[in-house]
């Protein structure tokens, strides 16, 4: 792949490009190696909250809105859960405010790849991608609430949580489980039957935890389809990335992502490599054993990586056992 | 903990020895031994689906159906997005169904516990202890439709996936990403407007992909808050159980459970090992790198791997490299 186009923005290389680092291997990791130097300007915005609440049509007007100000927006529509959605809808809301043709926005949907490691892992990819290609925000859409999400937003530097009125409230709310690690809430519908009571309960409960240093997260109001708000919620991003750098957590969010982008890496290498020096005849013995309730899953595991260990130190010529 | 009175059915020793389960560790690991012997009498039935179908009312009028055939029912509510929701909401079910004081019934709550690999295997171990126990139904229930859920219910033999009318039909569909691993598909809150299209996009949903050999996933109506439809869920459970024994599904659902938990646990303990050999401050020092942009996650990840490597075979007294 050409990585000096894609630092200069041609988008077609762009695609080819992010295509290549979600496949993985030994391609996306020369892309990333390569791309990697040129990082870490680009402001990344997770957005996050239950299905139904709106978010495509939220972030096609923050885009919008940050396009105002004459910022370059990527953006990605994370679906963990399914291959069928996300994508296409967010690119319908951008047709519908003239974006999709404008040089300055570029949109990508992700859909699950077998696993969510997997996908939290191509997901910071891609964002590293667009980083280096020159997105002043990189807006990151997920849509549901679980770990896969909260995962998934932890490596942004504002999250912003979306919930409606009237949805059962205390268990949407309870249920985002990302209250800990929102920077920013959006009551959208707010149109809406019940929008003052929901916006007092998040309030409620936000207070119950404690406030990060210098920052309270605002409750803002929106009518999305009608982009009421949506000019409010980009200026709480940029006043929550001014907060960040003025407080050190930038750097402090930097350093956590970066610890666990590296540790997940790491762990998936080093299983690669384990996996390889086991034979799958005893694997497969050992899966049987387990599946014929003979043994469990933890001894069996004790028992298949202390084969490979033997074996290895026999390969390398050495006997086995007292190593440490 | 006294395994003998777990097996024997004494419900203080079965509490005891769930928390120490799913607290993990030495301890864990032995009970998990000990009891493995007397596991995989258990039908183990995953209910899945969005927030808002009804699941825990659902599952608690399934628990008293299977109560009717005198059968002893463990039920396990897992909300791997909060620790705030689920088996609270579940229990007051259970008491409205005069479920509660029941000694063939035992619910267990189980919240996020830092990441979805840990909930899953933790969820995995204590359907193991209930299995043991001598409960003839583990009822698993999961909150979302998101990947966890999918590697929750994977562990089943039975999945039901729960829908409710007019949710935004095909988008709720759509997204449960376990159309591919519904056994038994539920429309409850089948009274309200909606329901026979809901049904009858299940059934064209679900009609997309191959039916796994000899089982076509039938598609129920349940008004779960009335009981309406409870028995016939709980024939169609025992009918999918039937099935999978006469295809021999059932034995290659265990084999492939077997090599699931297997792995997880493997990979957990080798990783485990190897980063109890890499020093904190060269972690540290990659981290550093990583956060400032001067190497990749990639290049860093395959670094720090050599490096303890390296560092394994001098301690073991060999020159590194050229071993494989």
């Amino acid at each position: 792949v050409d990585v000096q186009a894609v630092l200069g923005g041609d988008r077609r290389a762009l695609s080819r490009c992010i295509t290549l680092v979600e496949n993985g291997g030994e391609t996306a990791q020369q892309i990333l190696a390569a791309l990697h130097p040129h990082t870490g300007r680009a402001h990344i915005v997770g957005i996050t909250g239950p299905p139904g609440t709106g978010k495509s049509t939220l972030v096609a007007r923050l885009a919008a809105a940050l396009r105002q100000r004459h910022l370059r927006v990527g953006i990605i529509a994370v679906d963990p859960s399914s291959p069928f959605t996300g994508g296409a809808l967010l690119g319908d809301r951008l047709r519908m405010q003239n974006l999709a043709g404008d040089p300055g926005v570029f949109i990508r949907s992700m859909a699950t790849r077998g696993s969510l490691g997997g996908l939290a892992r191509a997901t910071g990819d891609v964002v590293s991608v667009l980083d280096a290609a020159g997105f002043d925000v990189v807006l990151v859409e997920t849509v549901g609430t679980g770990q896969a999400e909260v995962d998934i937003a932890q490596a942004a530097h504002t999250v912003i949580v979306v919930v409606i009125p009237g949805m059962g409230d205390d268990v949407q709310v309870a249920k985002a489980g990302v209250l800990e690690i929102a920077s920013i809430f959006v009551v959208n519908k707010a149109d809406r039957e019940g929008a003052d009571r929901c916006a007092a309960e998040l309030r409620l409960m936000s207070g119950m935890g404690a406030a990060p240093e210098g920052w309270a997260a605002p409750i803002l109001m929106t009518v999305a389809t009608r982009g009421e708000g949506a000019e409010e919620v980009v200026e709480a991003i940029i006043s929550h990335k001014r907060s960040l750098q003025q407080t050190g957590l930038w750097e402090s969010r930097v350093l956590a992502n970066a610890r666990r982008r590296l540790l997940a890496v790491a762990q998936d290498l080093a299983w690669r490599e384990r996996m390889a020096s086991i034979p799958s005849s005893v694997m497969d013995d050992m899966v049987r054993q387990v599946a014929t309730y003979q043994t469990d899953p933890y001894t069996a595991a004790r028992e298949l990586l202390a084969t490979t260990k033997g074996k290895d130190a026999k390969t390398a010529g050495v006997a086995a056992g007292g190593d440490r």
